[in-house]
């Protein structure tokens, strides 16, 4: 039995203290947040639970094995460091801290203490995500060619966090699972309509090394919620509807194809091939749920999550290059670690051979 | 009546032939194609108009008032040049050059000869775009925050022309038609995954002297066939799904209001309306046979059509800045006429109160 | 404050528990089940409530006010009976009883000892339903010309009732609240698929004095969820898709016209009538917490409810009738009560102006 | 080469014409109409085609070896026979005739004069229905159980035919091609809302003699457009979305298993199984198109079309029974031939076992 303390009961807060009572491993000890109606809620509801309005009685708690943190990404790096210190396991919500550095030094903290450590991504625990990686895996789909989402709603305008921050996360999250590799490269646009805030519509797009593209559209002013994603492979493609009632994954064998070879180019003859569609049966467990017991298994095993600090801190990467390029209008930002060619901003392998005109230089 | 010849007898000139047929006050006199089949099957069902593998015959037919070019685009410009030389009539297919220079030397020559020139931005003569400008312009929106299109299926991989110029030409013709304003930068990327191709998946993002951004994603390899654009407004939404079989417009009452003026930056109490939607009944006369009636009444009065040649022309500034950012990983391209502020790259009134950080360049 | 006691903690129980924990009038003091395992799960969310398993318990408890009973249907007349008479009100699952002369006992008792009795017909307290109720009301469709539901799923092959008691019922309540009349006979088909059960599909046809017409679809074996209400008037029409996510209820300004009297029978010219469509905005407050409101309201007044006692008794006579009907494939059943004319099995004033070969009677 | 002769010009016809200049092995020699201005369509789009106010001429016309029927269903069976007793082969529109009667008469009629006669139940030659017989053949389904089809919109409301000869005719022709059987008793309600019109929204209930049921759900005054069909089968279940642009064939491996034998009745043990949908790729050919071919064929070898006058029949002899059904308020109406039991009303094997409360008798 592994025994909580959760700091933070907003918005997510709530989910966290449900699912703790649904797995049969773990047992809510105690949970703090700043504000004392917010703790009359968890009274009512769960009248066994220690409540308090300062996190550190939680971490001072000896009964206390594991700290699951759902406060604001500001608060993220000082509260897990903290809870690392005094020997705790730790839960984080994504994004798992405001800067890769912060991360890192997570991730080491936690290594050094022999300690997990886990970012709560969770769609990487949700059945339709695991199901694209098994599909993605299994070869499938052939080389996976493009990622591209859309996930759009009429949000909530956040103050300290950003769109991408927000809502493009969870692509981030979700690619880290499924794709083979990495981006090398980050391109980000986007605008503020309320004056002052941060950016509520973005639009990501990221490179990597193979002839792939990534691209996410995220937005908190759309009329409609929208959360597509298109996953193009060679032989197949994914498209994954979390709208859909059920039905969330559909692979289609559809594509095309090439005969002919790279010297034959423009005389290539492209066939278009348009096949059955299949929507395999998904597990419908609650992906926190999953997440939880897949931590649990970790403290007990000592093995490295799924969505570890290493997953995190390569999604805060990402997230934080996005946020640069935004702000010079979607210059490209490299996202390789720093290679000793100084004074070029130019990613030095972007494929050159198939984006000759790269040369002329981007920054 | 007006007397029409059809260059061109592939994907499109069909459509153009049975509206001919269908406009009281058009009557088709010619079609030249240069495969000798698909001139066959003009004449099994057409039996009454002349076939021919020269177009020059129809220019030099005087019985032919007009000229109707639905031929790949690179011929576009030498085809509606000789027709215009001839004192014909012109509509011709999107893009309508390959080239803004090509574009501009036909606005001139139609305007010297006092010919109607009339580009065929077919969209924008559908009953859903025309209701759309009109709740645009009628202030019902508000004041337009963005333009957001998805374009994707699985299509055919052209040879001359890239994904942008194949499908992103309709978003902009459509923004043309619809927005008070044009872009003022545009930034694109895109990929090609058949070597030696064009792209065939990219996406544009424009930005506007207001506070205003536009994105268009295309897609020729996607497994589903999406055409939904969401027009966003400070009082109401559009959505358009031009897939929906009927109420393909859909205008929503929700967005979000502010309280506090700029300088209360940070402190605005951000407040979120949900209201009702409406879907406006929509005209569904074929927007082809529209458009030919247009350009009929244009040939009778002198007026110049909705789709003119300067329409034609700020689509094809677009189009081929596009494809320059495209080169170049999104690199920011300048739209506006050149200014005398030699050597900067940087679009001088950026709104660069709102970015200011966009002083470090993004050349 | 009212005390509340729970009786059955199986499908439906653990969502009144978590609602009377919501509403802030009500309290919950105690559950009971037949079951240890369903208690055991009651004690780990809600420690501070009472379990038993013995229902007697909660009806010999003082400190109890109001009793909600969410067991199988052929235990709600004992039980609701009994709590009547220890002097609870009674909040009782649809459908009320199992016959009509049961359902007339119960709400004989409660009106004998003036205790509140509430029928559990929870999409009535819908914000869709009631949004429906509100357009029917305001003469906004003109008159109602049908009511046209589909309500299929893969859905629990129950022993003790068909699919009729279990899916149709929700029609019946819904027409009961939104209809201006009763219908006045019903005529049901169906079908059970696995040998010796009930019918798992079934058909149901309600006339009414009034040339309106009513039916159900009712499917425990279908491989979608479908969830669809129509609603006909002579003015608009309303679609009620329960498994959108948001616009649940869409009002066409659709619908025929016809010019010439009766008269002119067969020379009438109709005319098509195709306008707008509008989703108005609704309250989504969830369904049982605003019944819950409207309960302890109601025993605050003394007011009927809504769906109170003579709601889920004309619902259980249409149930009753339509299972009667079903056995013999589809036979007419009269609903109207009984009048002086024996010997007659025919409805007396089924509109035979309209039906006059009726005459040849339907037994 | 095969010439037609095509009557009646009017919603169906041209699409007959058309197809008739598609199809390789056919010719177009002459249209006949009662109505000028529709001759003038014909002329302007089909020059070399003759036309005529008289059909006689098209009988009476040497070169012409099959008429096309394509006038109001009152009418098909005097012009049908005519078109036999010149030696024409016949394509009749559905529904084949007004009566049985006349069906008999003219598949009579068309066997002595060794001609062949094809009723247009056109989807039977779609795609998607060609795909569902495939997948019910092939015992994929396991036992059909159901079929249930609605067939709604705001359709136009007929003079001469009630909305179950103009709509539900399909359904009757699509299940007397997919299924292997044929139903024994039809149950029929539905409603007129016009004055003096004919019923404009109907409902049908099918009984097999196996263990099914069939359901058609018919309306003209649907706000909707809704063309779902579902065939519920053992092991499989389809579901048949017309509307859809694509992946219009879904099939669910979804169903329920039963434990236990016949004898163990209430103690089954019903298991559910949810697995995987796909929707197998569809020939999009246009039907007709393929219709015509087929009947190309037939009149080539001599073989019975699939549609041929027996299907046409047997659809016919349901319609009549449903009319007659629905006169009486839904009154079952036996479908099998007359047996030897006379003065018995009820159908002689109406699964007796399953329905013993059948023997109270339905008339």
């Amino acid at each position: 039995m592994i025994n909580f303390g959760v700091i933070g009961y907003g918005y997510w807060g709530p989910n966290l203290v449900r699912n703790l009572f649904e797995v049969a491993e773990t047992q809510l000890i105690a949970v703090s947040d700043m504000r004392e109606d917010r703790l009359q809620q968890v009274v009512s509801r769960y009248p066994s639970v220690e409540i308090t309005t300062d996190y550190r009685h939680l971490l001072e708690n000896p009964n206390i094995d594991a700290i699951a943190i759902a406060t604001p990404v500001s608060t993220h790096y000082e509260l897990a460091l903290q809870a690392l210190e005094h020997g705790k396991h730790v839960i984080v919500e994504k994004p798992m801290t405001s800067t890769s550095e912060q991360a890192s030094h997570l991730i080491e903290e936690a290594r050094r203490r022999k300690l997990t450590l886990l970012v709560d991504h969770t769609f990487v625990y949700t059945g339709a995500v695991r199901k694209i990686k098994e599909i993605v895996s299994s070869g499938e789909l052939g080389d996976v060619l493009y990622y591209d989402s859309t996930r759009i709603n009429l949000g909530l305008f956040q103050r300290d966090v950003d769109v991408i921050w927000d809502l493009a996360v969870h692509d981030l999250a979700i690619m880290d699972y499924i794709l083979p590799s990495s981006p090398c490269a980050v391109a980000a646009t986007g605008i503020n309509h309320l004056f002052g805030g941060v950016e509520n519509l973005a639009y990501l797009t990221m490179f990597f090394d193979e002839n792939v593209i990534a691209h996410v559209n995220v937005n908190w002013l759309s009329p409609v919620k929208v959360r597509r994603t298109l996953v193009g492979g060679s032989k197949q493609m994914v498209v994954y509807d979390d709208m859909e009632p059920s039905e969330k994954i559909k692979v289609y064998d559809k594509g095309v194809t090439v005969n002919g070879s790279r010297d034959s180019v423009y005389k290539a003859l492209v066939g278009y091939r348009s096949g059955d569609m299949y929507a395999p049966h998904l597990d419908v467990s609650e992906a926190l749920k999953v997440e939880i017991q897949h931590f649990v298994e970790c403290i007990r095993t000592g093995a490295e999550p799924i969505t570890g600090g290493q997953a995190g801190l390569r999604v805060v990467r990402i997230l934080e290059s996005a946020s640069r390029s935004m702000k010079h209008r979607g210059r490209l930002v490299d996202l390789r670690p720093p290679v000793p060619v100084p004074g070029s901003l130019l990613p030095h392998t972007l494929n050159p051979a198939l984006n000759p005109v790269l040369t002329v230089g981007v920054a």
